[in-house]
């Protein structure tokens, strides 16, 4: 039997760490830490001092090379089978490093609930037919991280919010029924798809990280800005993760 | 000049507390511990546990007690009338205990930034006169601690996620435009309006704390048994606390 440990670890701030995510590294009897090409080094890093910071007791870290997700063809079936791969991946370190089972533990950005494949792939491992238990430890979100840097909350007094993608708000335009969208995995300033009238945005880069780059003010004001900062930090870091709130 | 940090706290296990949060207790000269009447006194205790539990060095905790909202009158203007009051009994602690300033702390159930007023609250203080610097610390929120518990992701792949709640759902229906919904403050069971045809529910009460219930399955099948149970859990408590994830 393998007991997977999903662990929100928040967005890069060791901090933010919680106890429990604290316990179920130091309890696991290997580490997954996938490493995602040279341009996001420094977050295989950030994982590696995590590590180094919290772990009381030795415990194994498998590293290993994340498949890369197709570029071409459709989204959705590109998603798909790049999961697979990621599952198979993942079997292969298990059963190599923990032949007669054991705990596992994978460290998750942000939380695993929010745009995060952890619980999907880990779902196929068990359809896959491995003997898994899957258990979740939450963590702070980039919205979290988000609205706290900023100070501000994420909805109005007793009002709706919509999280959605990038790509959503690109293609669909303000969703119908809020006035709060809060916008994550976006490839680049889908924002520009809007009227910029009367809407406020509250922007963040690399958030809770040294380098966290914040930006807010009415969007017909600070979207270009933002568009050209987040060109110039990519270029900078050679990666780049940021989320924003929209408020109208 | 007072430094407030708004602290989130999570959903009452204090192994989600984060190293961030617990430094800001213990950095804080005063603590603002709310009662919130004899129903609500568990919780109230929980705080008084996390304290004694997380802190190591001498802090001033002081307890005073809510004011309580008027359930008579128009919705929103009921609560902008207990925001200022809450401003009102905060900004006495502060002054009584902190004349020269210094730093208070707060502890936020779940996350400052979703359904909870403090920063509203503390902009109120801040206009009213106060030198006030507020800083927010991060929590676990509600939604990751129903979804950490049910081991399932907020949206399904590449889609958006409503924020809502009982009390929209209760007047709207299902929102526009999404087919994922996480339904927080409801009063009780406003699922009941919708079609509950091809609608699953992931709902949790007392997450991550030791009375912690969740229930999940087809709407048409558990909505009776969560409404019983839910009259069921506030019968014995006292008090009770839920939210929901819906997926169509």
């Amino acid at each position: 039997m393998i007991e997977l440990s999903l662990v929100g670890i928040g967005t890069g701030n060791p901090e933010h760490l919680t106890r429990a995510a604290i316990r179920a590294l130091n309890d696991a009897d290997l580490i997954l830490l996938p490493r995602k090409g040279s341009q996001k080094a420094e977050l295989l890093e950030l994982r590696r001092l995590v590590c180094a910071d919290i772990l009381t007791r030795p415990v194994t870290l498998a590293e290993f090379d994340l498949p890369v997700r197709s570029a071409s063809g459709e989204y959705l079936g590109g998603v798909r089978d790049w999961h697979a791969a990621i599952a198979q991946a993942w079997a292969a370190q298990i059963t190599a490093h923990l032949p007669q089972g054991g705990r596992v533990a994978l460290m998750v950005w942000g939380d695993p609930s929010l745009y995060d494949s952890s619980l999907r792939i880990a779902a196929r491992l068990g359809a896959g037919g491995m003997a898994l238990r899957v258990s979740v430890v939450p963590g702070i979100t980039s919205l979290s991280a988000l609205t706290a840097a900023h100070g501000v909350a994420l909805n109005t007094l007793g009002a709706p919010v919509m999280i959605t993608t990038g790509r959503q708000l690109r293609d669909g335009g303000w969703p119908a029924g809020v006035d709060s969208v809060a916008v994550m995995l976006d490839a680049g300033s889908a924002f520009e798809v809007l009227d910029a009238q009367g809407v406020h945005i509250w922007w963040g880069a690399y958030l809770s990280m040294p380098q966290q780059v914040l930006v807010a003010g009415p969007l017909a004001d600070v979207g270009a800005r933002i568009t050209a900062l987040r060109a110039d930090l990519r270029a900078e870091h050679g990666w780049i993760m940021d989320i924003y709130l929209l408020r109208r």
